[in-house]
Order: structure tokens, then C-alpha cells, then sequence
């Protein structure tokens, strides 16, 4: 999560009456017949000095995806159900699928392991082990301690992290979490 | 959001084996006293192409602050009384501030009004506008299609927005809105 | 959703005397060891009648994984970040991808335009249409009356809704939703 | 849960253009004032491959009904004021029954141990005492850890579970639900 | 609604040194293995005045699952797939169906249509029109302006309601649901 | 809740054509002004055999506000500060009274202990110690097991609770919630 | 608002090893067994500027009761069945009456009423004349802009409102609540 | 919290026909176009008895901000990454500060922690203690037994509470929200 960020970079102040600025614009809203033609806007535009940004890194979501299916292939080759959800580091939800077969409980259960094995960057049966000693951390909005939950770290720290639910232990779930992790970019 | 990470990282896959890389790791529990010795953990280190990376660009905390404090100042200016908030492009909440006398209304509109800017990369009076186009958009969850929300961009791409919400119109918010997005990095 | 289930089937109660069934069972909890021994149980049997029964289609999770990846792989192709979802007949979600860049506000947007498409068989462009006559149609909880929804069909009955949400218009939203439809199968 | 779905479906995809197929079809919006005409739309039609479609049992309402209002009936011939629900396998519930004079806690409560039932496909008295070796099972979304739930078989699979509860104690709610799942297809 | 509670009653007050009043009682918690002995416990009995006690009329719920069963009748002999809810004068559930094949936005909207009528006692299609010189009365949390939601009266006064939603247009709705109510005590 | 109404009662059905019964009625929206004349509606009346109704007793709302500043006194004359909160058997709140100083914990808790003893007929102090065979009791919805709930019984049956929260202890808590008991009818 | 607080107040930073200052002490947890004895901490204590702390006016309990009480009695002397709520200027609840009889969705409507006043300072049929030029202010979450919310002021500043639901129309609604913050203080 | 109001204060009714006083009102909603002038109005003015007043001591928002960026330098200069929140007596939030890389489950737990140190006027750790003699504590709505919560008081009450998490114990946490504290003023 360090910088490579480099220089002052512009930064756009996108007001009333600044320009949005055009071709490769991220989310830009469309349906524009009623704006005010854009050319003939001023635009406001600040210099930032570095120490303003951070970058972080992230999963790609074709990186997520192939997670998130090689967790649902080892579960298939073990006959087991469950259903897998794949988190970022800021806990937001890439990547879900529910499997053929697994049951209801499953699917929020996925991503919760996965939003705990994020959050303290541990696998949750090891987490789950730690409640010993304070164990109102399971009462943490988001949180689930049962082992299914795996990180992704990039140098050390977490940068995402596998869920998987529905099979008959914790340590079935999790070994099915980290065969998913183990394919990405492989 | 170019990714400027080089060459093939290590990814380290946390397992109930696996060792939980040392110093500097972020965010690691370190409730350990009933975890098995490190040292004797065998690490699974997988090599992880490029593209399963990319990189995202946000507003450090300190520049989130700074925004923040300056569209509450500008408002202080005017004697109105307001709550700010900055959010990230994932529409995370970074910082908030509920200004003294500012109504109870104003703390979660101030939210939702830098969560609208920032996932359509326009000012929100502007995004109000074309509402008269696709009215259900102000259906879409977390969203206040009310002046007073103003993204931050970088290299055109929204990377944060600040919300303002309480004064007696939304132009006025949007003002105070804009003063906390020119503040940044100044 | 016309029963192929032929004659009578046996079904099985579960109880606290009752056996749980063995092999090739669905989702049972095997955190066993405090179990009495399931020999000696004596299980509860009972013939159950075809009308008690009915059977349902679904879309496998290949399937519906297939048709989230073509929807996101449509949007990629115009330089569009978007998320997606893929819903089943009962409201569940089956598959959720959320693209790389995509809008905080794409998540959630995805998910409950596929529910509105699935719940009204039709795509939800086409639905948006029909609030001149019916508003408050857009006041049922789930749903969201913005072009990007499209059901998927099986014998002329919806079983599953593909829903895209992030594109700068709900047209091209709706048309990435049916390139996923499209790939089902292919 | 096994595919008796024969050859290929006809897949249809319902999209601005497309024609949305006759008689029999389920849940199509009829506010069709403002609708175009549509013999005149040309309908998008792909053939899907059998593995992309899955099948699975579900309770017709009768027979939900029927096990509901037995469940309900147990109660009142031992004089005991409960609440009733049966879920489907995914969890979503079929019915409800809030009976005479029963307590306002017993509404929600028979629902999620209907819910509990049907995701570990056994009754909650016994789900109850796994809770020894995995007590954060009940940290789930939607679960209770009560006696009172039993789960539907077929072919030993779960495909559905009665509730109840309001009764003195979790051993005489399950009674009830027993009778519950006695009840149908008798 | 006007009291036909005669005398004075016997008001006890059940505390931790007060008798729980023995037979009869209606939801006592029975798991009292801990409990000293209820034959030592002094009562507390106050005299309460009958002015501070009203009545009410409820259906029961024999008489409310009727009407909900007439409600899906009804609907079935059209061939159309609803959900029916019977909601009290207070807003609570009390019978729930979600009819075979109906979309799964329908379960609530029954819930919330009943919720509507019950609210201000009369059909809501009627209600509906009345939106145009109120129109945020349907801004009222639990309420859906939607035809399908039919009160039963007491002496003219709202005592339950019947929601139905499903059917291609709101009258259909609520000529299913003005069916289940015709079929009370018939 | 033994049923005083005699005879069979007229039921009015309530439809798009039925008349809404005049003078005296209970809720019945006003904003009439689009509404044809009532005098020009043909009732549709039912008769509804006594079976189909019940009838339930009550707190008047006098006698309720009266229990509530008794507690709240209570709890002043021992400079404690709490909030209070009565419901009703089905669990809806008919008073809340946040006292000055009460720490901002005491409101939900006051109706949640309320809720508790209203559902299990019980002090919420002796409702505690059940847990100690039920657990789980506990992660019931919207209860509380700590003291300071105390129900209201009519002839043994519990008809409403008095909850309060925010004393240093529950017994104090209870104590107080009491005394707002004792009050009723006084 | 203005600050009345005098000279530099004795801030007391209660820590692990910082004492809990004794008598007269707001909401100190007494369940003290387990506590080291008080006597041998040793208090931090640090002095804070005025320009640190700001004080701000409310209604006492008993003034919120009686206004609460007096917009119910204007009610009921006009035979209208309705719910009372009292919200503080920073939106919390201080009192809610449910009045006898009244429908299930006033409770809530009361307290969205009163918060709506005490937000922007007005009543809310004034407020609802406001949102023909900002139809988004009744997006705002806990707002309802509708008639029967009345502002209770103090030098001109909301220091609280009262909210009223259920009468026929909003007007009224209002006439009922403006009685109740007429009889503040008389 | 002693009353500091002298006299009897002017208090007015703002009804549709009632001004809204002028100059330094807060938060009068100013989209007035379509507003009667407000020079014709007729104030409604009472008086009201100091009794019907209280005052209560805040800490000023830049107060708040000063305690919140104080606690969040104390970790950094540990490098711990944290989130930081400042809540009222009221339980409000006033300031919220999400650290840079910053676990995504700390955001909720630092206001949790503030909530709960504010509620019984004591920092967390000496709270968490205290749930062995009371353990259903943890479970009221809002609160969080875990070091990181430390109160604000003013003369022994509690005016506010500073929560931290995120570090890798509660005592680091906990040494971080008291640094904010001891900030206040300084």
C-alpha cells in the first residue's frame, strides 16, 4: 500500500460550472440531452501534492472470478455443496456464487468468513481460535467466526480474501477457501 | 487506476499451516498467545501474474480531514450549520463531521449526497437534473439526489467525494461542498 | 414448473428418533461426534403423494456464472465498468461480479434489477415503461425500475434474471444484461 | 435435486424486441396499455443445453398448508399457543400461522428454526447440541438454535421444514412441527 | 372496540417474589427445573378499575387462514400465481401463502397491501386515487399503494385485512383478495 | 381472552363498489374529495359466525401512560435515570418515556425487556436464570434478558409489560418497572 | 445554543488506572464486584477551555409528556384515534403515546412527522408546500412530509416537535399537535 | 447537566399560520419561494416555565475533532492503523475518522466501542469486566465489549466518548481513544 503515486497530479474539482473532462472518464452519467454543452464550461482544476493519495492494491475481478470458481471446483470434487464469496480489502463484495444444491445459510455465511479472514488477515479457524480470549470480537457487525475464511495477501498484508459455507466442517469450508486462493494467478 | 505494479508479486497464502508474514504486515491479530509457534509454519508462497492486480488511487485520511474541516469552515462563514462527510469511490464513508446546531437530518443526507457524487462523477445538483430523464435512479439504495455532493477526481476518475447537507439549500451545500474539495492538497 | 415427479415418493422425517438419511445427503451437519449412533435410530417414513410435490427449474450455477462473465466481458468490450447479477426464480441470488472500476451504486442496482426482471418476466426497460400506469409499482421492496434487467426463460416462464447496472445509460446496461442471457448454453 | 429435464429447452430471451411468449406464461405484467404490439415483435430464441438447467423438489402450497395447520392443531390439543411457518429449501417461506394467543416472540422465531431445519437437514433440538463443538453456528443470519424445527425429506434430501414456537418448551414446539411433517401426503 | 369488560379484575403483578398464576396461564416459560417453588411465592394482586382495560376484536386465526385459502383459490381458479397475507388491526401477521409459482416480489407486497388496507380501512385501489392530493401517504413505512389490499370490518371498524399480489394487474389482485374476505364465517 | 361477543355480528366487506360504513368509523382515510358518494355505495355485508372472531384485552392507553410515570417516578424519588417503555401482548409499544439523563442505551433497551416479559410472562430477572438450560433464548428477536421487565396479567394471562432500562443494576431496573405496575388501576 | 458554561470546567479522562468521580455520577455501571477499589485509583484529570464544550437546551421529560398527552386529549375530544410522538432536536425519541384504537402505521408516522419539524424548523404542512421546488427532501431517511408535525421552539431555535398520526387528514393531524406544544409550560 | 436557563424564555409555536423567527434561526428550510411573506404572519408566542427546560453540555465539533485526530496520530505514531469515532451523551456520532489501511471492520466497532463508554460512563476494557456478572449486557442494540471506548466527562458526566479499532488488541486501542481524550482542550 505504498505510493508509487509520482509528481503533482491534476485534480479535478467537478463543480456546477467545471468541465467533467471527456474520453475514458470513469461512471460518467449520460443521459446528458439537458446539459449544458460541455465545451463551454470552465474548468477548476487544483494541483494535489502527493502525500493527498494512497493507492492500494486489489484483486482484479478476473482474478476474483477464477477464486472464487476454483473454491467451488474443490468443493465439487468432494461432493460438497456450499456456496463462495470473494471480499476486498475494504470488505466490499467482488465476487458470489451460490452453488447448485448448497443450503440457504450458506451464502451470507460465505461472505462473512470472508469479510473476517479480510479484517484481521487470518484464516477464521485460527480466528476462531482467538475468541478465547476475547470473544465479543464475534460481535463485530459483519463478522462470522467459523472456519471457511481465507486471506489474499500481497506482501504481507491482506488484500482480499475467499469464503466458502455449507460443507459439513469449517475445516472442509476452508480447505475449499484455499484451494481458491492458491489459483489466482497461477 | 493504470496499475503501475511491477513484475510478479509474492502471494502468500494464509492457511491454518501457512506462516503469517512479520513485521509490517497490516492488521494482523495479535491475540497469539494460544497460536502454535510461527517459526515452524511452512509458508505456501504462489507467484501471482500482473493481471490478477490492479491498483486504485484514494485520498490519504489527512487530506480526507483537511477537506472536510474546510467545507465546515466555509459553512461557519456563513453561519450555517451543516454535517459533512468525504466518502471513497467504493463508497466507503472516510470521514465525518456533524457541525455544531446542524439538524439531525443533515448527517446521513451529507453521506448519502458524497456517495451519489461519487458514483456518478458529477456534482450532485447537476445529477439532479437528469433525473427528469430517468426518475428511478434516485431509487438506486444510498443515493440523495439534492445539491451539496461534489466528487474529487483524479486524472479525471472519481477517487473520493464530499457531502454536505443542512444549509437552507442544496447551491449553498454544494458550495461548502466544493470549498472542502479545493482544499485538497492546497 | 410442471411436475415430471413420478409416483409416490417416499419421504423421510426427520425427527429426534428419526434417522438422518446417509449417503448422498444434502447439506447435513457432520460436526457429528456427540451424535447417538445413527444405527440405532429408528426412522420415520411416509408416503407422500404426487400432489405434495412440485418440481422447479433452475439455472445451474455453471450456467448462470457463464452468463454473468458474457455480460461483463459485453461491457469490457466498450470500455464499460459495471457490475452484474444473476438471480433465480425465487429472488436468490445466484452470482454477483463486480466489475473492476465499476460504481459503488452498480452493486446493489444489478441485483435488484434482475429481481425486477425476474419477478415480472420482462426486461426492465420495458417495466419502466409500465410505471406510467402502475407507479408504485417501484415502492415493492427489491426492486428498482431502470433499464439493465433481462429474464431468462425456460419454456416461456422466467427461472432466472441476468441484471447489469453501472454503463452511463440503462440501454446499454440492458443490452450487456442480454449478451449474458445469450451466452446461456451456447 | 437430479435433471429429468429432457433434450434441449427453448430458451427464449425476453428483450426490448423480443416477444414475450403467450398463454401459460408466469407472472408477466399486464398493464399492457402502452405496450406495443406484440405479434409484431420478433422473438430472440436459443436453444440451451441440458446442463445448463437443473431441477429441484420443492412442497406444493397444499401440502404446506396441511403440514402447517397439523402443526398448528398439535398444538391446540395440548393447549399450547404457538406460531407456525414453513420454509422452502431456499428459505424462503411458504406459510405462516400466528396462532390464537400466541406469544408476540414466537412469530419470527418459528421462522428461523424452520430456517435452521432446512439448512443442516435435521430437527434443532439436535442442531442445538452441536453448538458444543461449534458454538458460532448460531451467529449465522437467520438460524435459532431452539427445538422446534423439522425438516421435509425427499430422498433424503431437505427440501423443506416446519417451525414452531410459543410453547413451554423447545421439545414441545418440535412435537408439534413433527406432527407437521407427519401430516403431509397422508 | 368499546369495552364489555365487566367489574373489576384481578390484576396481578408477577415479580420476582409474585406467583405466576398456575393453569391456564398463557405463555409461561415452563423451563423451570431453577424456579423456587411457586407454592411459597407471595402474589401480588392489585384491583385495576375497568377503565383501564379495552377490548378488542381480532379474527381468529381458524376464520383468517380460511380467508387466506379462499383468497389463493380464487386466484388458482384464474390461473393466476399470488401470494395471500391476512394481517391484524395492529399490523401483525397472522397467515402468510405463497402460492405455487408466484414471483418473489409478490410475498411482500401482499404483506404491505394488507398492511395498507388495515391501516385506513378500505380497499386500495381505492386508497390508491387518494394519492393524488397525498401523495406522500405512501411514504409511511409498511404501506403499498397498490391494488390487491381488502379490510374486514367489525361493526365498521377495521379489524383485519387480506393482501394479495401476483396477478397481472391490482384489480385482479383484489378481487382475490375481496374473495377471501366474502369467505369469513360463510 | 374468552370471547364476550355475542350473537353474529355484521361484517361488512369493504370493496371498490361496498359502501365504508359511516359515523363512528375507525380510520377511514378523509382526503375524500375524489371519492364518489358514499350514499350511492351498496354495502356488502356478510354475517361472520361468533367462531370467527376473538376478543383481547387490553391496556387503554391511560392506564399504560400511567404505569409508565409511575416508573419513571420510581425511578427519580432514587435519582436514577432511565427510560421506560410499555407494550402491548402483541409487542407493540404503546408508551416510551426517555428520562432526562438517561444514558442513550436505556430506549431500546426498556422496550426489548418490555418485550421479554410480555412474551414469557415473566420478570425478565427470573427470565434470566432460564437461560441457563435455553441458552439461545436469547438471540430470540427483539428480547432482553436482563432485569427490568415486569408483565402486566389480566386473570393470569399477560396483556402488556413494563420494561425499564439505564438504573446501575437490573434489579433496580425492575424494581422501578414495578412500581409502574403497581400503578394500574390505582 | 449560546454557551453559558463558565470558566474552565474540570474534565476527568476516565482511563483503566483513572478514577470513576463518585457521587452524583450519571450512568455509572454499579455491578461492581469485580472492581479494584476506587480509592486507591488515581484520577487524571485536565482542564478544557469553554471554547471545548457547548450546551444546548431541551425539553424536560415531564414538558415532553404533557405536550405529548395534550396533542392526544385535543384528539380525543374529536373522537380521532391517532399516535403522539415527542422528538429532541438531535431526532431521538423522548416520548410516543399509541393512542386507543389508533392504525398501525401512526406510530411511525408520528416520529417521522416530528422529526421532519424539528429538522428544517417548521411544520410539515408547510414544509410539504416546499418540496414542489426540492421533491428529494422526502428522500431523506426518517423524513415524512406530511401534515402533523409542529416545531417546539426555543428564542427561535428548534429545541424539539411533536408529531401526530392518524386522524383523517394531515391538517388535522396538525391542529392536534400544535395543542400539544401549546400546553408547553402553561 | 444543571439547568443554567433563567427566567421564563419566550417560546414559539410555529404553526401554518405562525412566523418563523427571523434572523439566526437554525436550520429554517430556505426553498421559500412559494412562501406567504413572512412579515404578515401572526407569531404564536407562549411563555414557558424554566421547569419545562434543561440544558446539557456537548463537546463543540472542534473539540471533537481535535479528541478524534489526536487518538488517530497516537496509533499512527505506534503504526497501528485504526478507525477513530467521537459520539455525543446522546449516542450520536460526531466525528468519524477511517485511518488509512484501516481493517474495513473497525469503522463500525470504533463507534460501538464510543456508544458503549458513553452509555455506562466508563472505558471498555473496565466494561468488558464487568459482563461476568452480567453477561446479556453485550446484547443491547449499539454496544460493543471490547478496550477501545473511553467517556468525555464534564463534573463526572458523561458528555461524550472517544472509540478506536483496529489495532491488535483492545489495550492498544483503548491507550489511543484516551490519548484523543486527553487532547480535549489541551
Amino acid at each position: 500500500m505504498t505510493s508509487k503515486f509520482s509528481a503533482r497530479n491534476r485534480l479535478v474539482v467537478a463543480g456546477a460550472t467545471a468541465a467533467v473532462i471527456g474520453a475514458g472518464v470513469v461512471g460518467v452519467v449520460t443521459v446528458q440531452a439537458q446539459d449544458p454543452d460541455p465545451a463551454t464550461r470552465t474548468p477548476v482544476v487544483a494541483d494535489v501534492a502527493d502525500d493527498s493519495l494512497t493507492q492500494s492494491t486489489h484483486l482484479s475481478i478476473a482474478a476474483a472470478t477464477e477464486a472464487a470458481q476454483a473454491a467451488l471446483d474443490a468443493a465439487a470434487k468432494e461432493n460438497q455443496r456450499v456456496s463462495v464469496a470473494v471480499v476486498d480489502r475494504n470488505g466490499s463484495v467482488l465476487v458470489t456464487l451460490r452453488g447448485d444444491g448448497a443450503g440457504p445459510q450458506s451464502y451470507d455465511a460465505a461472505q462473512q468468513k470472508a469479510f473476517t479472514a479480510v479484517s484481521w488477515n487470518a484464516p477464521t479457524t485460527e480466528l476462531s481460535k482467538r475468541l478465547e480470549s476475547a470473544p465479543h470480537l464475534a460481535d463485530i457487525d459483519g463478522t462470522l467466526f467459523l472456519g471457511g475464511g481465507a486471506p489474499v495477501q500481497s506482501n504481507g498484508a491482506p488484500i482480499a480474501a475467499v469464503g466458502v459455507a455449507g460443507a459439513p466442517s469449517g475445516d472442509l469450508d476452508e480447505k475449499f477457501a484455499q484451494a481458491g486462493v492458491a489459483a489466482i494467478g497461477r
